[in-house]
């Protein structure tokens, strides 16, 4: 009932050039998140680690051994949004200082979501790239006030937005004139129950054929299960993602957050190897993880 | 995979004791809004207004002619989320001025929507009662927020929420110390194409079984067709609900937002004739306007 | 991406003319079954019965009840749709001859299940109405046969149906001859889980604006739980059916089917002086129980 | 609510051992339509050909040429389920001549639907397999009489089937004895409206761990997009499925059915060869046809 961001401007009529769709940008954009570059034909990158961050040993552990695995960027959450109050909530700033440390021994740019519009300056002294959660993919306060931060964005799709409305949440962000952005699915709710939500491949191609924007992929999110997210990343790989990002825990029966669905760090590795084989196979390649200068 | 805040404990754990629950509580809460009161076998409210406050001729003459057809709360947008950054965003604290005149000149509660943490102050400055839409429901830092506010809270589920995560939502106001809350069901998203949302009529009697806060349905948003409000607002009153918020406008045609579902005044003055009859075909009254002291 | 069997044919066009469409016949189609009519304002038709013929004592127990609390037609499955191969899969013809014999006795027209396109005319050789159920709602074969029936046929929607293919499949039925319809909303899937499905009270007004056929509703299937039909039933007739069908048991605790949401004896007949209330408070009534000719 | 056919029996229990299930046979099943072997970690068969059996030239232009560029299996339809019955309905037992004949003159083994009980004998009488589609997935006397049938079945999950039906539905045929049974996943219905369904890859791993029965994916109608085909069907072979089925016209924009969905020859052969490329990255083979002897 809106305006599609991504139709054809039709002849005789003046539309918005929504500055989103690939009509007003035919070319990709490559988002740059300290040096590490996703999208327009860059290698894969991958980005892993814990679902919160819960002490410095969690965090540390993790992160070395993912980097020593080729993970390019490292995740890790902060501020932690919960079905219940009462559920870990996560460690707040002490988190962020966790995260800006092992950021400094590894020279690894880290990923953490931001919940709060109180909270984005607070968030981006800390992180070179900041989370928007599916739950608040439709909080246009939030967006706005990332739109006009300085970093990379990444923006993930609500568990029951269209494709179209994703966009429009990315539109939100692209308005206040922050074009860094990277667009990621992480499962939309379905009547299927096996699973923790049905995980859209599809949404990688449509979403690269609409937008100019780089597109990676959730399937740790998107399956809920631990088992599940090595042929689904692999999936994601053969489909064309230009990332993916995933939860990995160096003991994952005890993570306070997410365990049952968290990588071990040898399946990590594993799959790290098993991912290189089908980006080859596609002609592409998986990010070598790059020092950056802090 | 979260606590169901409605389980009853099972015997040997000691499960936390959510305060949304009946279990908890087993009598009604039952809400004032400003001396208007909501659930408890409380006459069945009526909420009515325009989506968006547009300008002070649009605000004044439909809530005048919704008062006097018989609306006890006054409802109407300042601050408006919209899929599109390029939509009528509301008309802000400007709004809020507006709204609160009307409520001097009606002597009605007002109810109005707060989508910003750092906004929460200043809304409750202006309205006796506050919102959190639908794309806010898992919003927590918002959902914490008016919880240390002293105001009556309209909580509109989520469109892709469970009822479970609704009452966890609601938890969340709780948890904070204020209990009172109105929950509003507002259309879930479905396959169906043909109306906007589904309404889910049947979570009225399931939440009334899980919670003992008062239930409220809105039967514009959930259809999205003005044609099918009255019996959708029939059906609600059958079904047993609370109360029931809709919009309405003093001239449909033109408004800004949401128009295509919005009732005219003539059509609001007659569905409120229709809708006491169902009332008292199930023993109960729609509720009559008190005039609060303002 | 197929035609809208209720699209107004456009200008310049020579569209197919679907015979569903109110568009084709304004006027509303009644459907008499065996002298008991629905649709066209005609009072609301309540059709009642066990969900499985069981047994000689348990269905005539039932229906002799539920005809001395008001049910015009009696309901009642002898080939049961079962989700395993392993349970009770109806009593077959034993379960139709049950059926007629409950029919000369009690002077109830009676409708049953037909799954198999070579059973039709051995249902038909007992039964007064056809039911399509949900599960065989797009089985074209099947729909064809009824189509060639002269028996009154009532097709309910698939639980993964649109309004417009729920149209298109009474479509393959007129298309055969047989305008003698009754559709019945009976829930949808949802991402919901609280309830069996969702059931889509908007689907009566909006299946009422597009098509001249009528409408009811089954909210047994449609919510899955006992204590939930009375409210959906109330809030049924609130919205405009035409009719209710439901399922009562004379020991719900002991039914081999949908025991859970079957209704006991005593609450059939509370639940119909509820009905009729709410119908005269829309100006309409339940219907009386005519005996028919047999 | 009812036996999930793959739990594992409870101690102090004796549940129904469903037959579909790993916990009753671990081992994987092959399937061997007419000697080409579908699972059991054989090679990945392809399956190609025309939505509908449209002409002889269509059929045979088609055929030879998916035949030359590694299809296995060749499919067509000869009774279609459409939306609307004034829509083509297939050539009937012409189009099941046809694929007989082109059968013979390929040596490739042919799959086709088979819509109605009665038609079973005959469709399988000029098919090597027979294929029940989306919509009759829950029709139990079609799942029965295919079950009495000595053929290899192709099982589509319906588009609103979650595995456990799914499951449950092969289940049915498994009782009547055949266990020559391949699953189809085709995509399932959810409220996202840029591609036709969503294919719900996930099933694959998911179905690979709950039964022994083979798994294959269908991208036409799983995204109803020519252009998505590709890369899902790429994203297939990662995830680990069994063979893919897809539609192939010798000219597709002026197909009578699925047109839009249907891959040009030069497409199918261009995509063959990117299928072997992820088929050997995971270890496996892409089948070579082998001419059957009939």
């Amino acid at each position: 009932m809106e305006t599609n961001p991504c139709d054809k401007p039709k002849s005789g009529k003046s539309p918005i050039q929504s500055k989103v769709s690939r009509y007003t940008k035919p070319d990709d954009t490559i988002v740059s998140v300290n040096g590490i570059q996703i999208g327009g034909g860059s290698d894969i990158v991958i980005i892993a680690g814990p679902c919160a961050v819960e002490s410095r040993e969690q965090l540390f552990s993790t992160s070395r051994s993912v980097k020593s695995s080729g993970a390019s960027i490292l995740r890790g959450g902060a501020f932690k949004p919960r079905s219940s109050p009462y559920n870990f909530q996560g460690m707040g700033e002490e988190g962020l200082k966790l995260l800006s440390d092992i950021r400094k021994e590894t020279g690894l740019p880290v990923v953490t979501e931001v919940m709060d519009t109180r909270q984005v300056e607070l968030v981006a002294s800390y992180a070179d790239m900041l989370q928007i959660g599916s739950r608040n993919m439709q909080n246009y306060p939030l967006l706005k006030e990332v739109g006009l931060s300085k970093k990379p964005i990444l923006l993930k799709r609500g568990m029951m937005a269209t494709v179209e409305e994703f966009l429009m949440a990315a539109e939100y962000i692209l308005s206040q004139g922050n074009d860094q952005i990277v667009l990621c699915e992480r499962g939309i709710r379905t009547f299927e129950t096996s699973t923790r939500n049905t995980l859209d491949l599809s949404a990688v191609p449509m979403l690269k054929k609409l937008t100019h924007l780089p597109v990676i992929v959730d399937p740790s999110h998107g399956t809920g299960l631990r088992w599940m997210v090595p042929p689904m990343a692999k999936a994601a790989i053969a489909v064309g993602t230009d990332g993916i990002i995933m939860e990995v825990h160096y003991n994952p029966e005890e993570a306070l957050c997410d365990g049952y669905q968290s990588l071990s760090l040898d399946e990590f590795d594993l799959l790290m190897s098993d991912m290189k084989k089908i980006a080859k196979a596609i002609g592409r390649e998986i990010a070598v993880p790059k020092v950056l200068l802090v």
